[in-house]
């Protein structure tokens, strides 16, 4: 695998799958393979789970790495092409990644959409960068529409709890405060389109994610509809992709409660964490026995681990 | 050691002392003990000392060690019950404790005191939220009510300089121009007392700790008194207590000066550091050959290198 | 070699230079060198190349690194002697210097120039301090003055890339929009007349360098005939010396533009990063073959890696 950017990257996603599920069984069983190779985390954003789990999976890799927060540690970047830098970008990215690829054997990106301009954030400007001037392979650690190492310990989770070859799972949009991306969403939605899952999304009008992602999958807008026999509810929250960015009044009631909960086929809780109680979800429902997300955190280890191999085994 | 986050943790506190002492002689005796463990270092407030040490402390015992500055690299915590998280805090301790400790095999926290609600503060909110919700035990790095980790290195300090089996050992309150916490105060004397030393706290009026830490020591608010005879001058600044995270005016003459160390039986001056000259102490005091704060401070690798080792030892 | 501040502490600049290509050639030769020794990288500003590259040289030799970013991670800190401590600043360089040497076999030191006070700035505190006061070696990471790690990777990408015995090496200022300090056109011209090129300074008048650094380089104010026949163009902007961190309007004129680089024997185009295009220079400039800047970032693992080999070898 020469990327880890989106599934498109991938060869076989139940090869990856399986991968993954065996890093969490053996976690030090390729800690040769990345002997002497440095990798170098890059967050324009805060992160938790990304930040801890990818500098484990790295480790267990038997790799040196190396965290920055860009902006912060060091300076604020320029994309623009042709524009006289006079403002407070101190270093254009055509310098930066081209650099950076010179103490890297892979790097890895977090970059958030700024969701003010959606073409700029779906053309994925600062992944696809660091993509075409690094010169070394670029692992994506949620980038502006898609988070493909979450995208995959979520799906490791679902393998690992299914009850039938075929669950029923459902994506629903959950409440929030402030304007969130797309990327989880996105991402889930595109990753659980490879796999044979009765996959359904539901979300208020107004809140349809993009086609290029969701595909094929069946979108309602009626949320109870859609918890009716599921097998998994994973919650999140995005801001509108047609009035792109913003937060649309109303939808409160869209709250994952035990009383929707009760609807489902004794469903696993699962959402991608940080996750707001009392907006995306009682507090009643991710503390039942029902909810996975502290699993789904946990294989964050495993999936990037699995990721980070395959690209090594590349390099 | 399940834990290390008070004295009541301790088994034996002159064997920790015992061990802290024979890691200073052999830093890398037990470099096999943590070997592919993790350490993960959560800072919600600056550090010099402790982030350094304990670093260099888990690299010593093999482990690998993660650091991560809560709130800036991650995400701000939110730790009430039941509230509806609709403000500036993104994720609730319940979901952060849970999944760090999925990626650690030990968690080190630091969490000074807020200084606005008292009760709030002595409940130890966030430690305790660690100690109980993270599964993996649990370092003290100064919690809002103690600092073990600097308490071990002070009694280590004294242990290697005193000249007397019973030494007076004076803990004066010192003046500062801001309201701190009681933890260096409180923990000190809560260690203190574990020990057979002729033990004085000294401070002005207003400014007793509590009696839950200082026990039986003697108090005395005559601090030239207290500092008669002395071995041992460990000076440190707190808020109040009873008018809690309260400065009450005036009290600038309690600087440690050399006048007053003139009435000391030759003490050594001690303090945890970061101090502030000119305000806790007088130039002439720290810059004198009896000033054994950078011993102490050296000593802060090896209290937590111990209390490391003691805690592997029952993962 | 016991610290590596300036070139007065090289020994042998050709030695020094050798061993960094010796570095680039083999980069794990010495990775027993610093095993179980600590490299403490201190951050008092912003770095991207350096923090990378000093933490790779650092893993490249064995030694275990720590970075911190003193201020935000630690404590702002005072340097003034006799200081009544009661502003924002936490602890002072006499014990903050004193305990990282405890702690660190090695330190690094980034500290910028205030370019408010010419003779502070110029006496190197911060540096010097470290040196008088941690005990240990000192590797200077840029400080108010000099910027030798850079100019060593500078002296190498050269002897990497002359065509004859004695190359024409043009350092040439440039515009920039903000006050930036002297550091590193001094340091270049302080390395650069150690080694027999022919080497020409050009900057606008007002913007002349101290005589301390320069030396008997050749300073012409008149920019195109600097360039002319040049082998080597070395853009880079700074404040004024006389006028201290002024910034004098106009000379917006003095970008490195293609229609300039004509004017040379097919120069290759340098700059320490990061770099502002647009105001330094064009685009077609630095995107084209000859431009050689992230070749140069690429031997600061090298540069740093063969100093902090030669102060191992004198710990």
């Amino acid at each position: 695998m020469k990327h880890f950017i989106s599934p498109k990257d991938v060869i076989s996603i139940q090869e990856l799958l399986k991968e993954g599920l065996a890093q969490k069984a053996n976690p030090l069983k390729d800690r040769l393979l990345g002997k002497d190779k440095t990798l170098v985390l890059l967050f324009f954003n805060s992160s938790l789970r990304t930040r801890l789990s990818t500098q484990k999976a790295g480790i267990n890799l038997g790799m040196n790495v190396i965290v920055m927060n860009v902006g912060s540690d060091s300076w604020q970047l320029e994309f623009g092409d042709g524009v006289k830098m006079n403002g407070d970008k101190a270093e254009h990215i055509k310098e930066a990644a081209a650099v950076i690829g010179q103490y890297a054997d892979i790097i890895g990106v977090r970059a958030f959409a700024g969701l003010t301009d959606r073409e700029e954030d779906y053309k994925e400007l600062v992944l696809e960068s660091f993509r075409s001037l690094a010169g070394v392979p670029i692992v994506n650690l949620e980038s502006a529409t898609r988070h493909p190492c979450q995208s995959l310990a979520d799906l490791m989770t679902i393998e690992e709890l299914k009850t039938k070859p075929k669950p029923k799972v459902v994506l629903t949009w959950a409440p929030h405060i402030k304007a969130l991306p797309q990327a989880v969403g996105n991402s889930f939605a595109e990753w659980l389109n490879l796999l044979d899952y009765d996959f359904v999304i539901t979300n208020p009008v107004g809140y349809d994610l993009s086609k290029e992602y969701t595909g094929n999958a069946k979108v309602t807008h009626n949320q109870k509809e859609a918890f009716e026999g599921a097998d998994f509810i994973y919650a999140k929250n995005w801001s509108s992709f047609s009035d792109y960015g913003k937060v649309i009044p109303g939808n409160e009631d869209w709250i994952v409660s035990e009383e929707k909960m009760a609807l489902t086929n004794n469903a696993k809780f699962m959402h991608c964490l940080p996750v707001r109680r009392g907006l995306i979800v009682e507090d009643a429902v991710i503390d039942s026995s029902n909810s996975v997300v502290v699993q789904q955190a946990g294989n964050r280890v495993w999936s990037v681990q699995a990721a980070l191999k395959k690209v090594l085994e590349g390099v």
